[in-house]
């Protein structure tokens, strides 16, 4: 078996990522998408808003985790712009990720789809709704609440965005020397909050891949063009542009207000070196 | 005490295991069982959705934890066949360790039933249900929600179990580098998500242990051949055989699209070399 | 300060350990009461069971850290009397941290009445009382569910506190290498889930002094001896002398079925050794 | 770029500081203020007590953990006062500390209101009020339950920031060698336990930057001078006043009981020699 994984390797390292990034984004986006199902079928009884902060939390730190070593684990084209940023990522990979990420994230809703597909038969009759008691798009895919505006929406997108990259940032910075196991979870743990504090405009998307993978996916399986031309189309690009804008402003503003003030941690291997001939200990020639 | 220890210590490996996946499965069931009675018994008042999750979650980091040691901490038989998949548990084990992990599931609910024998006395007034509003069997095995047919709860035990079983492989991956005392917690976090996921259609059993024990239980405890006949026995079957399915399914996913292409963490030890003469560092001659 | 500090410091080993036990109980009793309180006192609205599991689990965890230097950190008699049953407390001792520890209860008590007396006021209109809608004792010590026998309250104490020691045993144990910062918040993990599933029933005190410290102070407070005589005197001892039962259950459990089969942790310090005339690595003369 | 963050770093240890406790505050503010407004503006539906449990703790969490290698990471004006009681912050920094953590408080709130504009404005219908059905005040700012005199406020704000502060003493105690990556997530912890525990009186401030700033931030944008006359003046300095009082009480309470009788760790270091002529250990001439 090792010599079959050695031969179906692959070879190239953008390949590997892309792979991790389209498998990544699959795996979150099925339980995303299962995850609000579980909400959105049941009414609120079997999910209520705790359990989607929780789940989508635990979510994004898996979905984090089993592609970190290939790709970095962004599973999410604002964090990859984000990195892009950061000088990290090359522009040219930067579209090959996100591109790879919304095939992911289109993929993965297919897969919460066909786990609930009687629930949305037996909750809407067979007919698919975007609005009204029946609808279901929003298992999917974001819709404002009646009240949000675009430009209030897209405020929303960028504050959030803006908080989730920072902490992202932080949380991956060398110089705060958290131990790699760690990072994913802590990453996670900062969606759920972000879940807590800016769930109510828009149900958080933040995330560009994650909302337009599953609302094409809903375009093609019989919910119609309004999952776009709700509003007359003004809304569905709100949580693909603002994610952006936010990922640029939480990226600059760690950098300029708290990374490049940040000092390093000191290297904490300690190297003690005695003369075996009096087992006394010797004085270093250099600071480490 | 450490004497009688030596005395009574089983010398043979595969019987340590077994008793460990015994009382692991068992402590399980007994935990899972009265976390659901005290949901199911009070309407949902004591235990909402998210006690189910958070409690069933860290139920299976604790019975996996404590078993670790004996028998690497399955307690579920699709865990066990997807470790035969990666050759880490011979054919004959994997029987052995299914039969303790049913016998142990059927013990611990056994328990269960006697922590909650006056509660349910009082719900049923004494006459056991399996289905209508006095119904306490759900307690113990799973059912499906009315709108489930067999073939959407067998897609849904299969992508539920590969999912947990995919993150369960990347969780134990040596070259993943999780410390050791994190991978139960770590597995136990993941099942509480699978909950969030996957909890609508038929209440996520993921483990076809879990699920025939504690239903062989209900039998013979005066639900009736119902538990099993239930739907003209189209449905017990569904637990058992779906998880099995989704283990190799989710053991296969990790492997192809993630693990053969993950490389190893370098070892972390650093090793520096000095001459105790001159206090200087030596270069090392072979890369580590 | 230091010097001060130096000054003040408790010579007496006994005695650190009972002052650790009693501010730790203390400060668990503070906070346990306080969150029993926001629940009783909002007929369950600002504080559902999820939050009583959680909090209270917290408080476990950071009770135990306080004092873990001092005493070892039990804060509760029936874990005291496991540690006596593993050599590890003298019997008099255990005494003496039983008292310690009821009269830390009785002390916590006190302060979460004193932040919560107004609302009490509020609540009852002054009056004290232990049963009925007024009712408000229960936020202190431990009352039966309706259909509550006290023999399967006294099961349901058993089963508890037997998993809850089993677990800290499991935890505790130096063959199962928890760093020592985790040894507590896992032990508070151990008793949310233990909320989640055996909280249906007495509302799980599985600690005699946690039960006995609270209701003294009940009864002193204007409650009257209703709080003792309650069903004919035939509840207050169940939260006593179940937990004492279920604690040596629980060790023995857990030293015969999983304690004396595991094998130790392989010493994890790897020293190499290297000759610095030729820079090659020395094998070692004896295994580690 | 690393240039440009050369250029741009802060020179002034005490600057960097205040510029960290300003960003931290803003942070924490913004995520607080937006999680209150979740559960305000949607009755409670969107975000019920659990979720501003434990979304409060992860935020202070993150504000702590950005911050902590810049100034200490307190956010806090009762922390940095239970600091400088330990002798580690000057009385000039204590008072620069508390108006870089108000402003940044006051910072945060707007842009809270900025991503909730809509929804306030939906739920009042343009006209901002302190009390009643329509009240939004408690977004921002602590307003008391209608039972709760000040006397009694001020005792729940002293033992409530009494146990933060203790636990924090704790935590931050070099003696009990918590991992520093893991000290921000604790001290979040405990703060979503104060939550559960000290949340019905008036919504567990436990931090005067935290209740000033946003009231102050509430009193230019429309709310008018209620929000400090509210009961003739005799509430708004409880959340300012019982924080203080709390945070040295907690610190020499931790301090007396518990700090100076707690036995520092062993130095885990181990470092062993070798004569590298014999491949024989050496023992040690002195004790680590």
């Amino acid at each position: 078996m090792d010599k079959l994984g050695e031969k179906l390797r692959i070879k190239h390292e953008l390949g590997r990522a892309l792979l991790g990034e389209f498998v990544g984004t699959a795996v979150l986006l099925l339980l995303i998408n299962s995850i609000v199902a579980q909400s959105v079928l049941s009414r609120g009884k079997v999910n209520e808003m705790i359990n989607l902060n929780i789940g989508i939390g635990l979510a994004i730190a898996f979905a984090v985790a089993i592609c970190a070593k290939l790709s970095g684990g962004h599973v999410n084209p604002a964090v990859s712009l984000m990195f892009m940023t950061f000088g990290q990522l090359t522009p040219i990979a930067f579209v090959l990720y996100t591109l790879a990420q919304t095939a992911g994230a289109f993929f993965g809703s297919a897969f919460a789809f066909l786990v609930y597909f009687d629930a949305i038969d037996d909750f809407d009759g067979g007919v698919r709704h975007v609005i009204g008691p029946k609808a279901t798009a929003s298992i999917f895919a974001s819709y404002p609440a009646g009240y949000l505006s675009a430009f209030n929406g897209l405020i929303d997108q960028i504050v959030a965005t803006a908080i989730f990259c920072l902490l992202i940032a932080h949380i991956t910075d060398k110089r705060n020397s958290y131990p790699s196991w760690t990072q994913p979870l802590l990453i996670g743990a900062s969606f759920a909050m972000i879940g807590t504090a800016f769930g109510l405009n828009c149900g958080y998307p933040v995330n560009p891949a994650r909302d337009l993978g599953p609302r094409l996916f809903t375009l093609i399986i019989g919910y119609g063009a309004d999952v776009f031309s709700y509003r007359d189309y003004s809304w569905f690009w709100v949580p693909i542009v603002g994610p952006f804008i936010g990922a640029v402003i939480g990226a600059c503003l760690y950098q300029l207000a708290i990374g490049i003030h940040t000092p390093s941690d000191p290297i904490e291997t300690e190297v003690r070196k005695y003369d075996v001939a009096t087992s006394q200990e010797l004085k270093p020639l250099t600071a480490t």
